[in-house]
Protein backbone atom coordinates (compact mmCIF):
# COMPACT_ATOMS: atom_id res chain seq x y z
CA UNK A 1 0.00 0.00 0.00
CA UNK A 2 1.07 3.51 -0.68
CA UNK A 3 -0.33 5.08 2.49
CA UNK A 4 -0.46 8.88 2.56
CA UNK A 5 -1.17 12.10 4.64
CA UNK A 6 -3.63 14.63 3.05
CA UNK A 7 -4.81 18.54 4.04
CA UNK A 8 -3.61 21.31 5.64
CA UNK A 9 -0.70 21.50 8.34
CA UNK A 10 -1.74 20.22 11.71
CA UNK A 11 -4.82 18.77 10.61
CA UNK A 12 -4.02 16.09 8.06
CA UNK A 13 -6.10 12.85 7.31
CA UNK A 14 -5.31 9.27 6.42
CA UNK A 15 -5.61 8.12 2.86
CA UNK A 16 -4.20 5.66 0.32
CA UNK A 17 -3.14 5.84 -3.39
CA UNK A 18 -5.29 3.78 -5.46
CA UNK A 19 -4.34 1.63 -8.18
CA UNK A 20 -5.25 4.45 -10.46
CA UNK A 21 -2.72 7.09 -8.98
CA UNK A 22 -6.33 8.40 -7.26
CA UNK A 23 -6.04 9.68 -3.48
CA UNK A 24 -8.73 7.83 -1.18
CA UNK A 25 -9.82 9.03 2.37
CA UNK A 26 -8.97 6.52 5.39
CA UNK A 27 -11.12 8.85 8.08
CA UNK A 28 -13.84 6.70 8.64
CA UNK A 29 -11.67 3.86 9.44
CA UNK A 30 -7.90 4.79 10.27
CA UNK A 31 -7.42 7.97 13.11
CA UNK A 32 -4.13 8.76 12.30
CA UNK A 33 -1.28 6.90 10.08
CA UNK A 34 0.70 6.80 13.55
CA UNK A 35 1.23 5.01 16.74
CA UNK A 36 -1.13 1.52 16.61
CA UNK A 37 -1.57 2.00 12.52
CA UNK A 38 1.78 1.51 12.41
CA UNK A 39 2.27 -1.85 13.65
CA UNK A 40 1.43 -5.34 11.20
CA UNK A 41 -1.70 -5.60 12.72
CA UNK A 42 -2.84 -1.88 12.17
CA UNK A 43 -1.69 -2.38 8.48
CA UNK A 44 -3.38 -5.43 8.21
CA UNK A 45 -6.63 -3.94 9.05
CA UNK A 46 -5.65 -1.19 6.60
CA UNK A 47 -4.98 -3.87 3.81
CA UNK A 48 -8.62 -5.28 4.08
CA UNK A 49 -10.72 -2.74 3.89
CA UNK A 50 -12.16 -2.47 0.19
CA UNK A 51 -10.32 0.29 -1.27
CA UNK A 52 -13.34 0.80 -4.16
CA UNK A 53 -15.77 1.99 -1.03
CA UNK A 54 -13.39 4.38 0.15
CA UNK A 55 -13.88 8.56 -0.56
CA UNK A 56 -12.53 9.66 -3.29
CA UNK A 57 -10.53 13.04 -2.55
CA UNK A 58 -11.03 15.25 -4.83
CA UNK A 59 -8.53 18.07 -6.64
CA UNK A 60 -4.35 17.67 -5.82
CA UNK A 61 -4.35 18.50 -1.53
CA UNK A 62 -1.25 19.19 0.10
CA UNK A 63 0.55 16.44 1.19
CA UNK A 64 1.38 15.90 4.92
CA UNK A 65 4.56 14.26 6.09
CA UNK A 66 3.33 10.62 5.18
CA UNK A 67 3.82 9.56 9.07
CA UNK A 68 2.53 11.16 12.30
CA UNK A 69 3.58 10.93 16.09
CA UNK A 70 7.12 10.25 15.23
CA UNK A 71 9.05 10.26 18.39
CA UNK A 72 12.46 10.01 16.74
CA UNK A 73 13.66 11.29 13.48
CA UNK A 74 17.57 9.42 13.71
CA UNK A 75 19.89 10.06 10.90
CA UNK A 76 22.79 7.98 9.41
CA UNK A 77 25.68 10.25 8.93
CA UNK A 78 28.17 9.35 5.77
CA UNK A 79 26.58 5.85 5.24
CA UNK A 80 27.61 6.29 1.29
CA UNK A 81 31.42 5.32 0.61
CA UNK A 82 31.30 7.53 -2.08
CA UNK A 83 29.31 10.65 -0.23
CA UNK A 84 31.73 10.20 2.06
CA UNK A 85 34.78 10.48 0.11
CA UNK A 86 32.72 13.71 -1.42
CA UNK A 87 33.06 15.33 2.17
CA UNK A 88 36.45 14.59 2.96
CA UNK A 89 35.40 11.82 5.44
CA UNK A 90 36.47 8.13 5.71
CA UNK A 91 33.90 5.70 5.78
CA UNK A 92 33.01 5.01 9.30
CA UNK A 93 33.90 1.92 11.27
CA UNK A 94 30.23 1.69 12.63
CA UNK A 95 27.39 3.64 11.81
CA UNK A 96 27.08 6.98 13.03
CA UNK A 97 23.88 8.42 14.43
CA UNK A 98 22.68 11.63 15.25
CA UNK A 99 18.87 13.16 15.74
CA UNK A 100 17.35 15.38 13.43
CA UNK A 101 14.69 17.47 15.71
CA UNK A 102 10.88 16.11 14.84
CA UNK A 103 9.75 19.60 14.56
CA UNK A 104 11.62 19.65 11.35
CA UNK A 105 9.19 17.23 9.61
CA UNK A 106 7.20 18.64 7.20
CA UNK A 107 5.35 17.61 3.77
CA UNK A 108 6.72 16.42 0.84
CA UNK A 109 5.58 19.26 -1.46
CA UNK A 110 5.88 22.47 0.96
CA UNK A 111 8.59 25.03 1.21
CA UNK A 112 12.06 24.97 2.62
CA UNK A 113 12.75 27.46 4.75
CA UNK A 114 16.25 28.92 4.50
CA UNK A 115 16.77 29.73 8.11
CA UNK A 116 18.57 33.67 8.90
CA UNK A 117 21.89 33.81 8.85
CA UNK A 118 22.37 30.72 6.85
CA UNK A 119 24.57 30.81 4.03
CA UNK A 120 25.23 26.78 3.54
CA UNK A 121 21.57 25.21 3.34
CA UNK A 122 22.01 21.79 1.16
CA UNK A 123 20.59 19.22 0.07
CA UNK A 124 20.16 15.11 0.54
CA UNK A 125 17.78 12.43 -0.68
CA UNK A 126 17.43 9.92 1.73
CA UNK A 127 15.71 6.79 2.18
CA UNK A 128 13.34 6.73 5.27
CA UNK A 129 12.66 3.58 6.85
CA UNK A 130 9.57 3.59 9.37
CA UNK A 131 9.27 1.56 12.14
CA UNK A 132 5.77 -0.63 12.36
CA UNK A 133 6.55 -2.73 15.71
CA UNK A 134 8.96 -2.00 19.08
CA UNK A 135 12.58 -2.95 18.51
CA UNK A 136 14.92 -3.40 21.53
CA UNK A 137 18.17 -5.29 21.21
CA UNK A 138 16.78 -7.52 17.92
CA UNK A 139 18.80 -9.36 15.78
CA UNK A 140 20.17 -8.41 11.83
CA UNK A 141 17.74 -11.54 11.08
CA UNK A 142 14.48 -10.38 12.52
CA UNK A 143 15.13 -6.20 11.88
CA UNK A 144 12.61 -5.83 9.17
CA UNK A 145 10.19 -7.45 11.00
CA UNK A 146 10.11 -4.13 13.19
CA UNK A 147 9.83 -2.08 9.79
CA UNK A 148 6.44 -0.75 8.33
CA UNK A 149 7.94 0.68 4.95
CA UNK A 150 9.94 3.07 3.08
CA UNK A 151 9.84 6.77 2.34
CA UNK A 152 11.83 9.71 0.83
CA UNK A 153 13.12 12.04 2.91
CA UNK A 154 15.18 15.42 2.04
CA UNK A 155 17.39 15.35 5.15
CA UNK A 156 17.99 19.24 4.53
CA UNK A 157 21.45 20.51 6.22
CA UNK A 158 22.79 23.81 6.88
CA UNK A 159 26.35 23.14 6.70
CA UNK A 160 28.05 25.73 9.27
CA UNK A 161 25.60 25.37 11.50
CA UNK A 162 26.72 21.51 11.56
CA UNK A 163 30.15 21.70 11.38
CA UNK A 164 31.72 25.82 12.34
CA UNK A 165 29.06 26.52 15.38
CA UNK A 166 30.64 23.92 18.06
CA UNK A 167 29.98 20.29 18.11
CA UNK A 168 27.45 18.10 17.23
CA UNK A 169 25.68 18.16 13.74
CA UNK A 170 22.27 18.07 15.23
CA UNK A 171 22.31 22.15 14.93
CA UNK A 172 22.40 21.80 11.07
CA UNK A 173 20.15 19.27 10.59
CA UNK A 174 16.94 20.09 12.74
CA UNK A 175 15.82 23.65 11.08
CA UNK A 176 11.99 24.00 11.05
CA UNK A 177 11.11 22.69 7.31
CA UNK A 178 14.70 20.79 7.45
CA UNK A 179 12.49 17.22 7.16
CA UNK A 180 10.36 16.65 4.18
CA UNK A 181 8.74 13.47 4.57
CA UNK A 182 6.36 11.30 1.84
CA UNK A 183 5.19 11.70 -0.44
CA UNK A 184 3.94 8.11 0.95
CA UNK A 185 4.77 5.76 3.60
CA UNK A 186 5.03 2.29 1.30
CA UNK A 187 4.16 -0.77 3.08
CA UNK A 188 7.26 -2.85 3.01
CA UNK A 189 5.18 -5.37 0.93
CA UNK A 190 5.69 -3.34 -2.07
CA UNK A 191 9.45 -2.95 -1.90
CA UNK A 192 11.11 -6.50 -3.18
CA UNK A 193 14.47 -5.04 -1.94
CA UNK A 194 15.28 -1.85 0.05
CA UNK A 195 19.24 -2.27 -0.91
CA UNK A 196 18.25 -1.83 -4.91
CA UNK A 197 16.74 1.53 -5.04
CA UNK A 198 17.40 4.11 -7.81
CA UNK A 199 17.52 7.70 -6.07
CA UNK A 200 17.67 11.19 -7.51
CA UNK A 201 17.81 15.04 -6.61
CA UNK A 202 17.71 17.62 -8.60
CA UNK A 203 18.08 21.43 -8.10
CA UNK A 204 16.27 24.13 -10.73
CA UNK A 205 16.17 21.49 -13.05
CA UNK A 206 20.13 20.17 -12.69
CA UNK A 207 20.62 16.73 -11.71
CA UNK A 208 23.35 16.70 -8.61
CA UNK A 209 22.24 13.56 -7.10
CA UNK A 210 22.06 10.25 -8.56
CA UNK A 211 22.31 7.14 -6.57
CA UNK A 212 21.20 3.89 -5.70
CA UNK A 213 21.05 2.54 -2.21
CA UNK A 214 22.64 -0.52 -3.04
CA UNK A 215 25.78 1.71 -2.32
CA UNK A 216 24.92 2.21 1.33
CA UNK A 217 27.13 1.23 3.63
CA UNK A 218 25.16 -0.08 6.40
CA UNK A 219 21.74 -1.48 4.79
CA UNK A 220 17.97 -1.55 6.62
CA UNK A 221 18.23 -4.30 8.78
CA UNK A 222 21.44 -3.18 9.76
CA UNK A 223 20.72 -0.56 10.78
CA UNK A 224 17.66 -1.01 13.07
CA UNK A 225 19.78 -3.99 14.47
CA UNK A 226 22.31 -1.79 15.36
CA UNK A 227 20.00 1.16 16.45
CA UNK A 228 18.30 -0.89 18.80
CA UNK A 229 21.30 -1.74 20.83
CA UNK A 230 21.45 1.76 21.60
CA UNK A 231 17.68 2.91 22.12
CA UNK A 232 14.33 1.29 21.82
CA UNK A 233 12.85 1.97 18.36
CA UNK A 234 8.69 2.92 18.34
CA UNK A 235 6.02 2.60 15.50
CA UNK A 236 6.41 6.36 13.78
CA UNK A 237 9.86 6.37 14.30
CA UNK A 238 11.75 7.32 11.32
CA UNK A 239 15.24 6.05 10.53
CA UNK A 240 16.95 8.18 7.59
CA UNK A 241 19.87 5.79 5.96
CA UNK A 242 22.14 8.64 4.57
CA UNK A 243 22.91 10.02 1.25
CA UNK A 244 24.62 9.19 -1.93
CA UNK A 245 27.07 11.49 -3.77
CA UNK A 246 25.77 14.89 -5.29
CA UNK A 247 25.16 17.51 -2.51
CA UNK A 248 25.98 20.95 -2.41
CA UNK A 249 29.37 20.52 -0.17
CA UNK A 250 30.63 18.06 -2.70
CA UNK A 251 30.89 20.51 -5.81
CA UNK A 252 33.51 22.31 -6.95
CA UNK A 253 33.37 25.09 -6.30
CA UNK A 254 30.29 24.54 -3.51
CA UNK A 255 26.40 25.16 -5.02
CA UNK A 256 24.17 26.09 -1.75
CA UNK A 257 20.38 26.73 -1.92
CA UNK A 258 18.93 30.21 -2.27
CA UNK A 259 15.63 31.83 -2.21
CA UNK A 260 13.51 30.62 -5.17
CA UNK A 261 15.41 27.85 -5.90
CA UNK A 262 13.43 24.45 -6.62
CA UNK A 263 14.47 20.87 -5.49
CA UNK A 264 12.91 18.26 -6.90
CA UNK A 265 13.95 14.38 -5.67
CA UNK A 266 12.66 10.86 -5.47
CA UNK A 267 13.42 7.57 -4.75
CA UNK A 268 12.11 4.40 -7.19
CA UNK A 269 8.85 3.41 -6.16
CA UNK A 270 8.47 5.60 -3.54
CA UNK A 271 7.54 8.64 -5.31
CA UNK A 272 8.91 12.13 -5.93
CA UNK A 273 9.14 15.39 -3.71
CA UNK A 274 9.05 19.11 -4.87
CA UNK A 275 9.88 22.30 -2.41
CA UNK A 276 10.44 25.40 -3.29
CA UNK A 277 13.07 27.63 -0.79
CA UNK A 278 11.96 31.01 0.84
CA UNK A 279 14.24 32.89 3.34
CA UNK A 280 13.01 32.13 7.09
CA UNK B 1 3.36 25.78 41.35
CA UNK B 2 4.90 21.75 41.88
CA UNK B 3 3.41 19.80 38.69
CA UNK B 4 3.85 16.14 38.76
CA UNK B 5 2.09 13.28 37.10
CA UNK B 6 1.69 10.26 39.20
CA UNK B 7 0.65 6.82 38.08
CA UNK B 8 1.97 3.69 36.44
CA UNK B 9 4.40 4.07 33.50
CA UNK B 10 2.26 4.82 30.12
CA UNK B 11 -0.91 5.88 32.51
CA UNK B 12 0.12 8.68 34.65
CA UNK B 13 -2.50 11.44 35.53
CA UNK B 14 -1.68 14.97 35.98
CA UNK B 15 -1.39 16.01 39.82
CA UNK B 16 0.16 18.76 42.20
CA UNK B 17 2.13 19.21 45.37
CA UNK B 18 -0.21 20.98 47.92
CA UNK B 19 1.26 23.69 50.80
CA UNK B 20 1.27 20.51 53.26
CA UNK B 21 3.19 18.32 50.47
CA UNK B 22 0.44 16.22 49.42
CA UNK B 23 -0.37 15.45 46.04
CA UNK B 24 -3.80 16.26 44.49
CA UNK B 25 -5.20 14.48 41.62
CA UNK B 26 -5.51 17.13 38.98
CA UNK B 27 -7.33 14.81 36.37
CA UNK B 28 -10.49 16.41 36.39
CA UNK B 29 -9.67 19.76 34.90
CA UNK B 30 -6.06 18.34 32.72
CA UNK B 31 -5.88 15.58 30.45
CA UNK B 32 -2.25 15.97 31.07
CA UNK B 33 0.65 18.45 31.48
CA UNK B 34 1.78 18.35 27.98
CA UNK B 35 0.91 20.79 25.15
CA UNK B 36 -1.74 24.06 25.84
CA UNK B 37 -1.56 22.71 29.20
CA UNK B 38 2.02 24.19 29.77
CA UNK B 39 1.36 27.72 28.29
CA UNK B 40 0.85 30.62 30.33
CA UNK B 41 -3.21 30.32 29.65
CA UNK B 42 -3.03 26.64 30.54
CA UNK B 43 -0.59 26.54 33.68
CA UNK B 44 -3.20 30.26 34.37
CA UNK B 45 -5.98 27.77 34.67
CA UNK B 46 -4.65 25.42 36.83
CA UNK B 47 -3.68 28.50 39.04
CA UNK B 48 -6.68 29.61 39.27
CA UNK B 49 -8.22 26.08 40.69
CA UNK B 50 -9.14 25.54 44.39
CA UNK B 51 -6.70 23.37 45.30
CA UNK B 52 -8.38 22.18 48.40
CA UNK B 53 -11.15 21.14 46.34
CA UNK B 54 -8.72 18.70 44.16
CA UNK B 55 -8.96 15.30 45.29
CA UNK B 56 -5.65 13.98 47.66
CA UNK B 57 -3.93 11.13 45.83
CA UNK B 58 -3.17 8.39 49.12
CA UNK B 59 -0.27 6.89 49.76
CA UNK B 60 3.05 7.32 47.72
CA UNK B 61 2.34 6.73 43.95
CA UNK B 62 5.16 6.17 41.47
CA UNK B 63 5.85 9.71 40.07
CA UNK B 64 6.39 9.49 36.12
CA UNK B 65 8.77 12.42 33.88
CA UNK B 66 6.89 16.20 34.95
CA UNK B 67 5.70 16.82 31.57
CA UNK B 68 4.45 14.74 28.90
CA UNK B 69 4.62 15.24 25.06
CA UNK B 70 8.02 16.32 25.06
CA UNK B 71 8.88 16.25 21.31
CA UNK B 72 12.76 17.69 21.63
CA UNK B 73 15.02 16.75 24.52
CA UNK B 74 18.23 18.88 23.49
CA UNK B 75 20.71 18.91 25.92
CA UNK B 76 23.16 21.48 25.94
CA UNK B 77 27.22 20.28 26.12
CA UNK B 78 30.00 21.15 28.36
CA UNK B 79 28.37 24.27 29.65
CA UNK B 80 29.98 24.22 33.20
CA UNK B 81 33.41 25.67 32.76
CA UNK B 82 34.70 23.52 35.42
CA UNK B 83 33.22 19.89 34.02
CA UNK B 84 34.40 21.21 30.47
CA UNK B 85 37.73 21.02 32.64
CA UNK B 86 37.33 17.75 34.30
CA UNK B 87 36.41 16.01 30.88
CA UNK B 88 39.74 17.26 29.13
CA UNK B 89 37.53 20.11 26.89
CA UNK B 90 37.72 23.28 26.60
CA UNK B 91 34.75 25.95 26.82
CA UNK B 92 33.32 26.08 23.82
CA UNK B 93 32.50 29.28 22.02
CA UNK B 94 28.70 28.90 21.41
CA UNK B 95 26.35 26.40 23.05
CA UNK B 96 27.31 22.56 22.35
CA UNK B 97 23.51 20.74 21.33
CA UNK B 98 22.65 17.80 21.50
CA UNK B 99 19.79 15.47 21.19
CA UNK B 100 18.77 12.77 23.66
CA UNK B 101 15.78 10.62 22.45
CA UNK B 102 12.64 11.53 23.91
CA UNK B 103 12.56 7.45 24.76
CA UNK B 104 14.72 7.60 27.57
CA UNK B 105 12.38 10.09 29.65
CA UNK B 106 11.57 8.38 32.45
CA UNK B 107 10.16 9.02 35.82
CA UNK B 108 12.24 10.36 38.48
CA UNK B 109 12.63 7.11 41.13
CA UNK B 110 12.55 4.84 38.37
CA UNK B 111 15.26 2.11 37.53
CA UNK B 112 18.04 2.87 35.58
CA UNK B 113 19.16 0.07 32.73
CA UNK B 114 22.73 -0.36 32.32
CA UNK B 115 22.44 -1.19 28.82
CA UNK B 116 23.68 -4.26 27.57
CA UNK B 117 27.75 -4.15 26.47
CA UNK B 118 27.98 -0.85 28.64
CA UNK B 119 31.11 -0.18 30.85
CA UNK B 120 30.93 3.52 31.15
CA UNK B 121 27.49 4.47 32.27
CA UNK B 122 27.86 7.89 34.14
CA UNK B 123 25.66 10.45 35.79
CA UNK B 124 25.10 13.89 35.23
CA UNK B 125 22.79 16.15 37.43
CA UNK B 126 21.11 19.20 35.29
CA UNK B 127 18.87 21.77 35.75
CA UNK B 128 15.69 21.20 33.09
CA UNK B 129 14.00 23.84 31.25
CA UNK B 130 10.39 22.90 30.28
CA UNK B 131 9.34 25.39 27.24
CA UNK B 132 5.68 26.60 27.84
CA UNK B 133 5.01 28.78 24.64
CA UNK B 134 6.24 28.06 21.43
CA UNK B 135 9.87 30.13 20.47
CA UNK B 136 10.85 31.07 17.11
CA UNK B 137 13.64 33.81 16.90
CA UNK B 138 13.02 35.11 20.13
CA UNK B 139 15.71 37.41 21.28
CA UNK B 140 17.52 36.72 25.08
CA UNK B 141 15.24 39.57 26.35
CA UNK B 142 11.86 38.06 25.87
CA UNK B 143 13.26 33.98 26.36
CA UNK B 144 12.14 33.73 29.38
CA UNK B 145 8.59 34.47 28.86
CA UNK B 146 8.70 31.32 26.83
CA UNK B 147 9.48 29.12 29.86
CA UNK B 148 6.63 27.21 31.75
CA UNK B 149 8.87 25.76 34.52
CA UNK B 150 12.03 23.98 35.80
CA UNK B 151 12.89 20.39 37.07
CA UNK B 152 15.63 18.13 37.70
CA UNK B 153 17.14 15.96 35.00
CA UNK B 154 19.51 13.37 34.90
CA UNK B 155 21.20 13.77 32.12
CA UNK B 156 22.76 9.93 32.14
CA UNK B 157 25.39 9.04 29.28
CA UNK B 158 27.45 6.42 28.49
CA UNK B 159 30.56 7.68 27.76
CA UNK B 160 32.12 4.89 25.68
CA UNK B 161 28.90 4.76 23.04
CA UNK B 162 29.13 8.45 23.56
CA UNK B 163 32.32 8.89 22.48
CA UNK B 164 34.16 5.45 21.21
CA UNK B 165 31.57 4.40 19.08
CA UNK B 166 32.02 7.12 15.84
CA UNK B 167 31.04 10.20 16.11
CA UNK B 168 28.19 12.27 17.69
CA UNK B 169 27.19 11.90 21.49
CA UNK B 170 23.14 11.07 20.62
CA UNK B 171 24.10 7.29 20.48
CA UNK B 172 25.59 7.51 24.29
CA UNK B 173 22.61 9.89 25.26
CA UNK B 174 19.85 8.30 24.21
CA UNK B 175 19.23 4.49 26.01
CA UNK B 176 16.30 3.83 27.51
CA UNK B 177 16.03 5.09 30.62
CA UNK B 178 18.23 7.66 30.51
CA UNK B 179 16.52 10.67 30.99
CA UNK B 180 15.01 11.06 34.40
CA UNK B 181 12.73 14.02 34.36
CA UNK B 182 10.96 15.33 37.75
CA UNK B 183 9.75 14.78 40.51
CA UNK B 184 8.01 18.39 39.73
CA UNK B 185 7.56 20.87 37.05
CA UNK B 186 8.13 23.85 38.98
CA UNK B 187 6.60 26.71 37.31
CA UNK B 188 9.19 29.77 36.86
CA UNK B 189 7.35 32.14 39.57
CA UNK B 190 8.27 29.69 42.15
CA UNK B 191 12.11 29.93 40.94
CA UNK B 192 13.65 33.31 41.77
CA UNK B 193 16.87 33.45 40.19
CA UNK B 194 17.10 30.17 37.48
CA UNK B 195 21.15 30.77 37.38
CA UNK B 196 21.33 30.30 41.81
CA UNK B 197 20.37 27.04 42.52
CA UNK B 198 22.47 24.73 44.55
CA UNK B 199 22.53 21.07 42.75
CA UNK B 200 23.77 18.21 43.80
CA UNK B 201 24.40 14.18 43.70
CA UNK B 202 25.34 10.69 45.11
CA UNK B 203 25.82 7.22 44.51
CA UNK B 204 25.78 4.85 46.91
CA UNK B 205 25.57 7.97 49.58
CA UNK B 206 29.17 9.27 48.42
CA UNK B 207 28.84 13.07 47.51
CA UNK B 208 30.18 13.16 43.65
CA UNK B 209 28.18 16.36 42.11
CA UNK B 210 27.81 19.50 44.64
CA UNK B 211 27.51 22.99 42.24
CA UNK B 212 25.64 25.43 41.37
CA UNK B 213 23.93 26.76 38.17
CA UNK B 214 25.80 29.82 38.85
CA UNK B 215 28.70 28.43 37.12
CA UNK B 216 26.94 27.67 33.95
CA UNK B 217 28.46 29.57 30.86
CA UNK B 218 25.48 29.57 28.77
CA UNK B 219 22.54 30.95 30.97
CA UNK B 220 18.77 30.19 30.68
CA UNK B 221 17.66 33.35 28.62
CA UNK B 222 20.85 33.05 26.69
CA UNK B 223 20.16 29.16 25.84
CA UNK B 224 16.07 29.45 24.76
CA UNK B 225 17.02 31.99 22.37
CA UNK B 226 19.78 30.79 21.30
CA UNK B 227 18.39 27.63 20.32
CA UNK B 228 15.27 29.70 18.57
CA UNK B 229 18.00 30.48 15.78
CA UNK B 230 17.95 27.31 14.75
CA UNK B 231 15.07 25.39 15.32
CA UNK B 232 11.20 26.47 17.02
CA UNK B 233 10.31 25.23 20.48
CA UNK B 234 7.07 23.78 21.25
CA UNK B 235 5.35 23.41 24.82
CA UNK B 236 6.55 20.45 26.33
CA UNK B 237 10.17 20.83 24.84
CA UNK B 238 13.06 20.19 27.20
CA UNK B 239 16.29 21.69 27.20
CA UNK B 240 18.71 20.12 30.04
CA UNK B 241 21.28 22.59 30.85
CA UNK B 242 24.64 20.90 31.35
CA UNK B 243 26.20 19.72 34.26
CA UNK B 244 28.50 21.14 36.92
CA UNK B 245 31.65 19.61 37.48
CA UNK B 246 32.00 15.49 39.59
CA UNK B 247 30.61 12.84 36.74
CA UNK B 248 32.55 9.75 37.10
CA UNK B 249 34.36 10.49 33.81
CA UNK B 250 36.17 13.35 35.91
CA UNK B 251 37.11 11.02 38.58
CA UNK B 252 40.65 9.45 39.05
CA UNK B 253 40.58 6.72 38.31
CA UNK B 254 37.20 6.99 36.47
CA UNK B 255 33.78 5.47 38.27
CA UNK B 256 31.37 4.14 36.42
CA UNK B 257 27.52 2.73 37.59
CA UNK B 258 27.36 -1.08 37.83
CA UNK B 259 24.23 -2.80 38.99
CA UNK B 260 22.68 -2.09 42.64
CA UNK B 261 24.22 1.52 42.75
CA UNK B 262 22.03 3.40 43.79
CA UNK B 263 21.76 7.24 42.91
CA UNK B 264 20.29 10.50 44.50
CA UNK B 265 19.96 13.92 43.31
CA UNK B 266 18.40 17.15 43.53
CA UNK B 267 18.50 20.87 42.98
CA UNK B 268 17.75 23.61 45.25
CA UNK B 269 13.59 24.16 45.13
CA UNK B 270 13.41 21.68 42.82
CA UNK B 271 13.36 18.10 44.57
CA UNK B 272 15.19 15.04 44.12
CA UNK B 273 15.37 12.24 42.64
CA UNK B 274 16.80 8.90 43.77
CA UNK B 275 17.81 5.47 41.09
CA UNK B 276 18.56 2.50 41.50
CA UNK B 277 20.62 1.18 38.84
CA UNK B 278 19.96 -2.52 36.75
CA UNK B 279 21.48 -4.27 34.42
CA UNK B 280 19.76 -4.07 30.90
Amino acid sequence: MKLLRHGAPGAEKPGLLDADGHIRDLSAHVSDLAGRWLTPEGLAEIAALDVSSLPLVDGNPRLGACVAGTGKFICIGLNYSDHAAETGASVPSEPIIFMKATSAIVGPNDDIEIPRGSEKTDWEVELGVVIGKTAKYVSEAEALDHVAGYCVINDVSERAFQTERQGQWTKGKSCDTFGPTGPWLVTKDEVADPQNLGMWLTVNGHRYQDGSSRTMVYGVAHLVSYLSQFMSLQPGDIISTGTPPGVGLGQKPNVFLKAGDVIELGIEGLGTQRQTCRQG
